[in-house]
């Protein structure tokens, strides 16, 4: 039997949807404008070729039964990202400052799925319009995946975005609001407060208004855009401080941020997630400063200051799947340097903006591992892991195991076909780590240093594909491409 | 509470295991003595030193409760390997082989281990007593140093099945015997049938007879050590076939192959983990032989027979785990590279000779992701894991999943270490796959072409414990460095 699909809502909900983004093109059209800039024109074209055809959308699903089914949900999530790039892209490639179209996708993949890899060589050439619709690209993928993580997906019961919480985020999200809309208008508050907040000191601290609005659409998004070759080495330290605190925020789950807001700190205390998060800042970030001044000999030994501004921004930028580049690790010392790579991996919190695997899932596989010592020595007693005081169901708890060996899996595979496309292995591994992880800097000549624009074209367009599989947590995405998902 | 253990079993018992090692040793010193070689001496005083502290072991422990605990039963294995080692290496040390207490260690407990990892920059110039002995570590350590005394001690029938499970954690052996000890035996008599077959074939292949029976010890127990500097390339094209084969086969769980002796064929068509090995092999040596031929351009593409044996030699090496060089991948194209580094971590079949992963808790890994895919259409059904058509239930299905997590951090733990030491990231991480994985060659400098002598000594003393820990699948081995294994 083959399960019919209301095609309908599927068209309308993109033609909705894209409305939305054609209206952000506008008003980056609009900054263009402001400036005087000739992309204004080609901004302003690609903004009106989207409300087309969002129209079309619209038009054609005008008269879908308003009834979204589960498998609808799941082809419009990951549609949707793909969509918006294609339209996203146009401003960019319509202008002229990327004409590659293979590029032109990739770059916006990138600042959509808040990935922040790059294959702009001089990003300090592109018009203030450019640079505010790149920007934005990360803001809207990052609050995008804010309210899909806490607001929705919980309701498609998808183990992978809302983990063994696949109960406790819904009960969470039911505690801030009853309604859905209620909720995302709440999340996107804390959005929009922390950005103007953010852009706000930055604007104290010296840094061009513009360039602090798109440098906190960056942070807030975890993407890893800037304005700057240099990214953050080009601004001073104390800035700097001010964008590793903005990442590691919004690193945090925003419903704990809700709680903080409101004064609840006893519901931060509970969060198990939280401990593991903050904890593995610290540590790393002690051991990366001491590395930095006792083990590696090509650091200015002398400057406690720097190694611990530098140490924190590497851990932070890493573990949240940021990316600003602004200091180049990859010289740094081989034990630095795995931490690093580890750092590409683990992601920060559920339900922040954050990619990677996220500290829940790595808590319990933590333990999961001291539970199995005790069922070692206590072979007839059932010893469950518990997180947040709460047992972790089998079915939670296989969701954890198969999207982290999916996961795995994943970078192995995309590691060799990248060594296929005439990658070293170093590099073919740090670029599928990056991508999947939605973090942004590989490794080598993609390094922090460096970016993707000499990567072949079947790489770069396979990376897309990975920036979206991991921003959508793997089985979103893969869900799709199996069978039985067709009713068959 | 703090449990009493019964130590006075834990001397009687590693004194009896004891005079099994020195009873070998002397076996070696024989084997020098027939060659009229001034090591005939040494290595009887390493047996006779050995014997004498096996006496002391029974002596001490002679009047002990004859009951063997679970907790007993876990340092006994972890200890015997130890103390294996600790003896193991007196003739090589006495002898002035290998001058350095940690090498000698390190050579010895990779012996025992299968690991194959070696120190020595010249094989060749070993005595032949020498070269048994060596190879009989691997022999000896490869079906399992307490399954050999659960089939020869009829003292250890009381308590063996403590011994036998801590030994064998993940190992599927089945009770092919209702006793374990006619287990043992069963499997020790497919074991033994197996190495003389080798021997026996590589002899008619012109390999000389003593250097047949090293090589056939150390292809059965999976272990890599050779009695040529250049390892299989030193021999001709007929006799790598032989040693694949043969590897192949002691990478199949001994149940199987004592099913095959039977000719029970229907039970190896029911083995899942079977299915997948074999596979694995087949698929990888296909991808290895086209990589060569059409990827590869500094390999002779025109030999076909050449690529096909090379990468079936390649592949089966490290996949059971053995690492003999002879073929140097690394200097392959990146992409066969990538799978072969892969390789170092899948291992072979539970219950076989073989370390690593095992392909039955990756087949079940494979397997939950796909009962995921089904989970997340239908949330309400229940879908376990099957394999071999049984349900793995929880607390299995926990302990793979413990299993592989404490593996990869062990990695990332280990190559954090060495590179404190001083190593490459790229070195660090293939002496720590190599050595948990029981594999045998690394990266770089400690490469299939190259060895382990230019380690820091502190890095070979850490890397002998990552083998002990990777043979005895890493619970065994843990669980006594936790509080609870000691009551408290």
């Amino acid at each position: 039997m083959t399960r019919t699909f209301n095609f309908k809502i599927i068209w309308f909900t993109l033609g909705a949807l894209l409305v939305l983004e054609a209206a952000f093109m506008l008003l980056s059209s609009g900054v263009a404008f402001l400036y005087k800039e000739s992309d204004a024109l080609p901004i302003l074209y690609a903004a009106l070729i989207t409300l087309g055809f969002a129209g079309l959308g619209i038009l054609f699903g005008r008269k879908a039964e308003k009834k979204l089914g589960k498998r609808e949900g799941y082809i419009i999530v990951a549609l949707v990202w793909i969509v918006f790039s294609l339209f996203g892209m146009l401003p960019f490639y319509l202008s002229g400052a990327i004409p590659s179209i293979t590029d032109a996708y990739f770059e916006t993949m990138s600042g959509f799925t808040t990935t922040g890899s790059s294959i702009l060589t001089d990003v300090e050439v592109l018009s203030h319009g450019l640079h505010f619709w790149r920007s934005l690209t990360h803001w809207l993928g990052g609050m995008g995946i804010i309210v899909l993580s806490l607001a929705i997906l919980p309701f498609f019961g998808i183990g992978g975005m809302s983990l063994y919480t696949a109960e406790a985020t819904g009960a969470t999200y039911e505690k801030l609001r009853p309604k859905i809309k209620d909720t995302a208008k709440l999340l996107w508050g804390i959005y929009v407060l922390l950005t103007a907040l953010e852009a706000l000191c930055l604007s104290l601290l010296g840094m061009d208004v513009f360039e602090a609005i798109c440098h906190s659409f960056s942070t807030l998004a975890t993407g890893g855009y800037s304005t700057r070759n240099a990214g953050m080495a080009a601004f001073s330290p104390a800035i700097q401080y001010v964008v590793t605190i903005f990442m590691f925020l919004a690193g945090i789950n925003f419903s704990m941020l809700y709680f903080l807001f409101k004064g609840k700190i006893n519901r931060l205390k509970e969060d198990e997630e939280l401990h593991w998060y903050v904890g593995a800042v610290v540590v790393l970030t002690v051991v990366m400063t001491l590395g930095l001044l006792f083990l590696d000999k090509s650091y200015p030994a002398t400057d406690v200051e720097k190694a611990f501004r530098d140490s924190a921004f590497v851990v932070v930028t890493l573990m949240t799947t940021t990316g600003f580049s602004g200091v180049d690790y990859t010289l740094w010392h081989p034990l630095l340097l795995c931490i690093a790579i580890f750092l590409l991996f683990t992601g920060a919190s559920a339900g922040s903006t954050a990619g990677g695997m996220k500290w829940s899932r790595l808590a319990f596989m933590f333990k999961n591992v001291r539970c199995e010592f005790k069922r070692l020595i206590h072979p007839n007693a059932i010893i469950p892991v518990r997180m947040n005081g709460k047992v972790v169901n089998s079915s939670v708890a296989n969701g954890i195991v198969a999207f982290l060996f999916v996961y795995m899996v994943t970078v192995l595979g995309g590691t060799i076909v990248f060594t296929f496309f005439g990658l070293p292995l170093s590099e073919a591994f740090g670029a599928t780590a990056t991508s999947i992880g939605n973090v942004g800097p590989g490794l080598g000549l993609s390094g922090p240093a460096g970016n993707f624009a000499l990567m072949p074209i079947p790489v770069k367009w396979m990376m897309s594909f990975f920036m979206l599989l991991g921003r959508l947590e793997l089985f979103t995405v893969l869900l799709i491409f199996t069978p039985s998902f067709w009713g068959k």
